[in-house]
């Protein structure tokens, strides 16, 4: 879709092109910024500008609406420029998934829709391709809810192939409601990873003046370029502002807020390193650094696992039967990791039906230890597992990739006892 | 079981007897503070002393530990005290529950037992008696992971009538495990009650150096006296140090850790009030005062109520049935409060069979919104209710209540969208 007819008259009108530096009024408001293409999928009358933050905002235009141009561009185009490699700069690959990154607000009903290419996501932010090469791919375009395993699974073998292809690294746009459970998956799956793999989200769409697109990218690929570090991250805004983002390992990372650009925390770990606004980068303690080794992708996933939580009143007439059917469960038990006394009958059913059961806490935050009070120690003689200080939903992701990497029963929960992403810094898993 | 012929022989040798200043040296290790009741339960060869900060240790005596006495107690005997009501001072009632905080520690095995009756643990607690009359009762000795439906119940009986019967105040000692859950029970049980309801426990048991169960209790006590506001609370230790505590609405409040003593958070909501050790309140925004109205406990409870939280993978083979036969169903859903798109059918199906699909969301922090994304659109259709930033416990066991409280399932719906009891902030709620 292109500029209706009243708005591209207006910006004919003052000669304004992609790249022209425009002061916008429109309903009483003033926007300053770099006018950027406009998207198919843009209403009409939005024009778009990338302001001095960085951030793009879509200005709905009326017919009192006024457009003055501030400032042309000297020959440089933005925004489409041609792809051409630069020497001296590293190769970072875009492998798209969708998400609210790449998602924009369909300004007639108010909602948000998945529907920005990856390359149409770097053409927005202009700045990407000053500090690397940048090669974008579309593997899925949904929303993170949607994301299942055989998601993951693709997307590992993608990654690794982009790797073993020659990338410096990968940048992964992925919506944030499921982020920490597919950044978890490809710790496990990807393993001895040789390259930086980044999850980076949004919580606000890239149209949005208040968007968190752009920052991320950037801390993202800073972090790709700079950061020496090979392993599985999430990289997000650290604090409501934009000027510092938080590095988080892959499997000690989860959303904690619905809407804060904050919203993604490490969970007992400091964060992997923290990035700022000119893209230094602070690491907390040691980390593997990059290397050229081969990435390989180990993406089996048992899918008969299941993620519960512990309540009072949780009844084991319903529970009992879904977890004998079960190869693995994870249960996020109260405090240390209990469970209520009613239930330890059904975890001793299952593990003596060769299920895996696997207790984490619904705290969070801590270690669990059956071996304090007598309901943990029942539940450990009734077969519980319990893996410290490992989030549930880290816990479930590694279940279901240990069951369908070990040779047997005893095998898998070995690898659910030792640390093999960083996912756990407990050494009691009693 | 008493001291140890040989501890005995020692304290007799120096006249050390209860309510004296004691300096005792055992290990290479030097404590001081005034010598306590031996317990019933306590280890022949342990030797308790309240120290200076209010904390009890339970110091195991050797063959070459020392005792010197540096002070005696002028008369005023201490711990256990005739219990005859000061006039002029309030009176609460305790209600023991069980928990960390009436525990101690089975030295030979290392163990935690819940054996603390609520009149010991008031009696190691002197100071109790000074700022109120103390009545104390055992309802029951529970860890609380083991609290169930039928104990909520039980106690808000217990805790209306105390209060019908004259009490101030109402201070119940529980586990830390499900405590959250326990407060917003009694929180829609006991509705507008009109005297202030305090939850405390502690994350470490009362007998060891690093209790908190002292300083929680006295926090709760002040409140209680002091106060001057009536709703259900929970108090812990608002920092890792002794001399700040945090008042938690009963409906906000979520244990966010396994261990540390600033264990309990308010979620989306500032605490009612912060507590310092010198018992001065400060309050963030208003509450209501006491009155003296009569306290009416609404203990019905829908007990075929299940707690979930989604996750990529979930099968809805596995849950659709045993949602389709609950009455009531809290999702503990991704960012916003989504479901994986496959999961919408089994949300359908279940609400047209009647039940109530409450969606919250794991991320905690911040409200659910179904009206940004399209999966949230197709799962208000398929009759998803949307209750805002309320706590997905909070959620499960308000709609336990709503349930039995209501005449209709509209009428259910209705009052899960209404703020009962604090429960919800948001003006939002679709």
């Amino acid at each position: 879709m292109s500029y209706s007819e009243s708005l591209s008259r207006l910006l004919a009108s003052v000669d304004a092109s992609e790249g022209c530096r425009l002061v916008v009024t429109s309903k009483g408001r003033t926007y300053t910024g770099t006018m950027m293409p406009h998207h198919d999928f843009s209403a009409p009358d939005i024009l778009v500008l990338k302001l001095k933050s960085g951030y793009n905002v879509g200005i709905r235009m009326y017919q009192d609406s006024a457009v003055q141009v501030v400032e042309r561009p000297s020959g440089k185009k933005i925004g489409l420029a041609a792809n051409e490699p630069k020497k001296g700069l590293k190769k970072l690959v875009l492998i798209g998934t969708g998400g609210t990154i790449a998602s924009y607000v369909d300004y007639r009903t108010g909602a948000v829709q998945p529907a920005l290419s990856t390359s149409e996501l770097v053409n927005a932010m202009p700045e990407l391709r000053e500090i690397a090469n940048i090669e974008a791919r579309v593997l899925f375009s949904i929303f993170s809810e949607n994301m299942n395993v055989e998601h993951w699974q693709k997307l590992a073998e993608a990654v690794s192939e982009a790797i073993n292809d020659g990338a410096d690294g990968i940048i992964v746009p992925h919506g944030t409601d499921t982020m920490g459970y597919t950044a978890a998956a490809l710790s496990f799956m990807l393993g001895d990873v040789p390259k930086p793999v980044v999850l980076v989200g949004a919580q606000r769409s890239s149209d949005r003046p208040s968007s968190d697109a752009t920052g991320n990218m950037m801390a993202s690929a800073r972090f790709c370029v700079d950061g020496n570090r090979a392993g599985v991250f999430v990289i997000m805004h650290d604090t409501q502002s934009d000027d510092s983002f938080a590095v988080h390992l892959g499997t000690r990372v989860r959303k904690m807020h619905t809407s804060r650009r904050d919203a993604f925390h490490s969970i007992n770990a400091p964060a992997a390193a923290h990035i700022d606004a000119d893209g230094k980068i602070e690491f907390s303690g040691h980390g593997r650094e990059v290397s050229d080794g081969t990435a390989i992708a180990k993406t089996g996933m048992e899918g008969r696992c299941i993620l519960l939580q512990s309540y009072p009143g949780m009844d084991p007439d319903i529970f009992t039967d879904i977890m004998v059917r079960s190869r693995g469960v994870v249960i996020a038990g109260s405090g240390l990791g209990h469970v209520n006394e009613n239930m330890i009958p059904a975890i001793k059913k299952a593990s003596d039906a060769g299920t895996i059961v696997v207790m984490t806490s619904q705290c969070l935050g801590g270690a669990t230890n059956l071996n304090v009070y007598n309901t943990g120690r029942d539940m450990l003689s009734a077969g519980a597992v319990s893996v410290g200080d490992m989030l549930p939903e880290t816990a479930y992701v590694k279940l279901m990739w240990a069951l369908a990497n070990s040779g047997s029963r005893e095998e898998a929960v070995r690898l659910m006892k030792t640390s093999l992403a960083g996912e756990t810094g407990d050494r009691r898993l009693a």
